[in-house]
């Protein structure tokens, strides 16, 4: 796993957060970035057809200002979803007041929402406590970190990440949330990018997709695609330099970045005892071993058997053969770790106590290989846990 | 739920049961029908592209049979799945022993093997007790009871399911297993349909289908689709009824048959605790309505809130927008038992007092209206406990 290292300021956002008192628990759950006028964005969201207000009111936004953000207002404790008319209202509410406070106009504030769906989103509370928030933004590291916390929800942990695109050439920092409903089809839950690059906002466009697809679009906690994932990439250009000049440094930036906060979110899973790294080897081509990936990622019997850290691939298996992708079998091994437990759909002898260990581990390695063709991909997943049942089974009761 | 009510003995079959010790509980987990010569032959089998090797024997020996069968031999506790080649061979070599005994030809006796995938099949401990398996058939309803308890595994219980066709018109009795790794694509798990009507194997095959269609294809438990999925009609023509005189009962009696079955392997799948009367209405078609349910079904967080009884209808939501059937989300309407709990995709009050009664039942009735077309499917499916996931993580180590 990639350690999480130092975290970095880009230049140019000012962070802070409050208690509106959305969250039962009484925790911070309303949490703002503010931008600097120089500040361009991309986004994506949610492919669920089902999607929340602010993720309609943030695509209009994005559309209406150009790409052009200067403040990014987020609650925790509800997800806006399947609210309606009043929903939509609601959410410009939220961001009306925000730009009437920062003196914007409303389409450059970008909202975000998550938690319970189908509650009216309390917006009296959130802005009573506008003025609070936004008199309390700060630059630094913990005025970051608080607006890490405010927008968790059943994470026990925020997830942030940093990389320097070298002496004097700016860095990337991203802040993300989400442990259930996580199964991203274009990105996962909220996380937020920020840069201080100068860049147009095609051009993060680009960056963008490029980077979630080997980050947030493989990974998957239990299938689930939420109504209200958004990735937004906030470039300040505070530092002067062109993306296009470093765009190499940048693109690899980015995607570490990425990478780093999909593997914090899956470690931080709901329930999760075991993170595992699954590579699917020998694909025809990526779409076949995503669909392959995300069928294994999706069993119910291959996710109980990891939580025992029990070496019954042929699990994996069946799951590869039911998944849609005309596999061979007669070409497919299966490995646990370097241990190859299964050649050509049929069983090897194997060290159990050996497979055993590696699926002991917090991060365990499977493979399969199809002996399809060229493509190859890794996916992260979990296993199914008791405790995940018990999280979900209890949550809005 | 259909009561299952008393069992009747179509007339041309034998039945036992023996301990060959393939099962480490020491249970019965060797079983056998003796059918007369008269007896004809269809089956569905699995839509996975993995299948167990009594799947291959299996289709192709009711192909060089021309649909005559005289013996069905089951072995639980081993699902000679991803066996290889070696695995064709010692199920053919069960096969051509039992015949040899019954002085048939080895494609009259038909396999089915369930249990763990990947472990070779202990040939000898089956061909070991053919003989007592053999001599000890019998036509009593004794007999049935332990045929029907020898090819259960994780099963708390038989299932059995019996129609009279009429006063002197045969009848058809139906015994099946499964209660894990149950998310049909065909047929379910293994199924064995008696009757005692004069048919053509083709006759069978067109009234299997269509009776399958609306039982073993509409139901759930954890979305993974077996490997050895079988459901065997079978008809000995010794009431000498003719199918054709009685199609109409026939088709009716046998769907009851098989509903009674499905019912009861989604009742006495791994943990449940609420069976979920599923019912998609208003959908454009069968497909769109099918896949909306098995999406719902199949989704984790649908699954953990029903096991708390939780009326959080918003991830019910949330997976009919991940389904990919283009639903329209504002003519989405949602009833937990008669309550409507969400309209046009926005949440409505309602009572969770009585929501949370409703899906506190053993069997409880959840409805999604689509407003697509005029198309409906009644699904069964269950929660998902932290039961099922002990069960599952303990099943081979």
């Amino acid at each position: 796993m990639i350690q999480p290292g130092p975290v970095f300021l880009p230049k140019g956002f000012k962070f802070s957060a409050v208690k509106a008192g959305i969250k039962a628990s009484g925790k911070p759950d309303l949490a703002l970035i503010v931008a600097e006028p120089t500040t361009t964005a991309a986004a994506l969201f949610t492919k669920n057809l089902i999607v929340a207000a602010p993720v309609e009111v943030g695509r209009t936004s994005l559309a209406r200002s150009s790409g052009r953000l200067q403040a990014v207002i987020v609650n925790s404790g509800n997800a806006n979803c399947a609210t309606g008319h009043a929903g939509i209202r609601d959410c410009r509410r939220v961001c009306g007041e925000t730009a009437r406070f920062l003196k914007l106009r409303p389409a450059e504030v970008f909202p975000s929402s998550t938690g319970i769906i189908g509650v009216p989103l309390p917006v009296e509370k959130i802005t009573a406590q506008l003025k609070p928030l936004i008199s309390s933004a700060g630059a630094s590291l913990e005025h970051l970190r608080q607006f890490a916390e405010a927008i968790l929800t059943t994470d026990s942990k925020p997830k942030l990440a940093s990389v320097h695109l070298g002496s004097g050439r700016g860095a990337i920092t991203g802040i993300a949330k989400g442990s259930g409903m996580i199964h991203p089809q274009l990105a996962t839950t909220l996380v937020y990018l920020l840069t201080d690059v100068v860049a147009t906002p095609a051009e993060l466009k680009t960056a963008l997709r490029k980077s979630c697809d080997d980050s947030f679009n493989t990974i998957s906690i239990d299938g689930d695609t939420s109504t209200n994932d958004t990735v937004l990439l906030l470039a300040s250009g505070v530092s002067g330099i062109r993306l296009r000049s470093v765009r190499k440094e940048f693109d690899r930036a980015l995607l570490e970045v990425c990478r780093s906060l999909a593997e914090q979110i899956v470690a931080d899973g709901e329930g999760v005892q075991h993170v595992i790294r699954l590579r699917i080897d020998r694909a025809k081509n990526r779409g076949e071993a995503l669909q392959i990936a995300r069928t294994i990622s999706h069993s119910l019997l291959v996710k109980t058997a990891w939580a025992g850290a029990d070496p019954n691939w042929g699990r994996i298996l069946a799951a590869v053969g039911r998944s849609g992708v005309p596999v061979h079998p007669n070409k497919i091994s299966i490995y646990i770790g370097n241990q190859m437990v299964c050649r050509g759909a049929v069983a090897r002898s194997f060290d159990k106590n050996v497979a055993h260990e590696e699926l002991s581990k917090p991060e365990c390695r499977v493979t399969v290989r199809l002996g399809s063709g060229k493509a190859s991909l890794e996916f992260l997943t979990t296993d199914l846990s008791a405790e995940y049942v018990r999280v979900n089974a209890e949550y809005s009761t």
